[in-house]
């Protein structure tokens, strides 16, 4: 699978006046809690609940164990912004996430996250380990996998 | 026992940047983050730790059910704020909580939260229900019960 | 003008991950945070841009002085909730906002603001006072104002 | 100058409850959160006050342009934990920041920043360009500047 065929998430947000500080720009962690929900986004947007997701692929989440990004223009108040998130990179048991984050088409910021495929360590059970990512989960995000007619879909996401 | 018996807690804080909006001022959703925090440091200074709660007093914790607060002056990032916390109301199952943020001696915020004694509920594992306050808890905030010698109290915490 | 007049706002927010707390529900101080962008998004409903008001109408803001809310039931991540924002009371220098958050129909946190329409002191001018808030301000609000035919509505809008 | 010779910043955090989200974890964009204050801080150290900054170099900030983090090991509610701030590197118009949080010792969290000098544009006042950093606000990082004798730094910072 190429990265090319991967799908793409696209969340609109509201720049709203508690995410901005004294230099009237948004204060950068808030940039961190958006692509964080993004990321839940594209997930939910493959068939994949992270809240489900304990129960469905007995995992205990995808923690973020490596970050980059780049702050390429402020983003104010008011501003309403677009973030394009998809799987850029699928590793043995870990993945990776690009987000792009646009202000009037204009790119102001992008992430990259490393997240891992984690369970509870059977070792020790107040530890986490990763473990290979599925390779159904991996099809999930494919677009192919995505552009079956709408009524197959809707049918998986229910079940 | 009368309400002036109560101890008092004083925990310091730095507003930080973050904390602060364009208007150049603490975002006051940040105030009550700061108070919550406040409240478990009350707690702990009675030798009851958030943490170990639903272990040592079988309860799921204290959440807040009421709030008022009262914002009679802005503090700015860099100032240095003082925030007095103390337990001013035991009722059967709740109790009020009071916060008072001093800015260079100046009470600039003051804050009622109620909060109750939450059980899991026996007919509903789902739900929450609130229950008696027990009556050694509402000793532990007695500032004569505090005034014991300092090697009593640290035995007692480490229990 | 009577209360019933007034225009209300809905606005839908998703629970995000990181909006919650260790108890797996909604950390209070978000609510708040959720509130100040409805009482944002009420004005701009009403035709005042939070942003360009420094302008349009030469006050510093529109800053919180007293706030009350109630928690009457839980939210979690994943739940889309509705907070519906009304002013309720109109004073001489300030006003009453409510907002009503509900989730799958149940009300679930109720919150009172008393904001003024603050100007800069013109005696001190880093102080900030009240001021009489506009009759043309209030009736901006009046749900009969908000009637009219739509491209009346987006010509003044835009003016 | 050998990087040896920066002077490092200690800041003690607590970590609180609503800082951790439902996995019992810290929320990673409050690790973000916690990064900048230890910047502001670091500069603090080395008697430059972020507040002042603007009056007494004549800039609008240091505004992060890069970011990488790496996350080790989880840290939980009522942890306390020390950050270790240091520059490592200065450029013409920048410098790195780097983060190291340790829980019980452990390195739990590393982060660089990269940071700009910046003005605002003389071409444009609504945009912000870098600048050469000056040398006298590279000497006031040194450790050597900073080992002067006690009494000497105490008084300065009193000032």
């Amino acid at each position: 699978m190429s990265k090319k065929a991967n799908i793409t998430n696209r969340k609109t947000i509201q720049i709203e006046w508690g995410d901005c500080d004294p230099a009237q720009i948004v204060h950068y962690p808030r940039y961190l809690a958006y692509f964080d929900a993004c990321t839940t986004a594209l997930f939910k947007k493959a068939g994949l609940s992270k809240r489900q997701m304990p129960n469905t692929h007995q995992i205990v989440g995808i923690p973020l164990v490596d970050l980059r990004a780049s702050f390429k223009a402020p983003t104010r108040f008011s501003d309403t912004v677009v973030v394009e998130s998809e799987i850029t990179e699928w590793r043995r048991s870990s993945f990776c996430v690009r987000h792009r984050l646009f202000n009037k088409h204009v790119l102001a910021v992008e992430c990259f996250e490393i997240r891992v495929w984690a369970v509870t360590s059977e070792a020790d059970p107040d530890q986490i380990e990763s473990k290979p990512v599925p390779r159904e989960v991996i099809e999930m995000f494919s677009a192919e996998h995505n552009h079956r007619p709408a009524h197959q879909k809707s049918r998986r996401k229910k079940r």
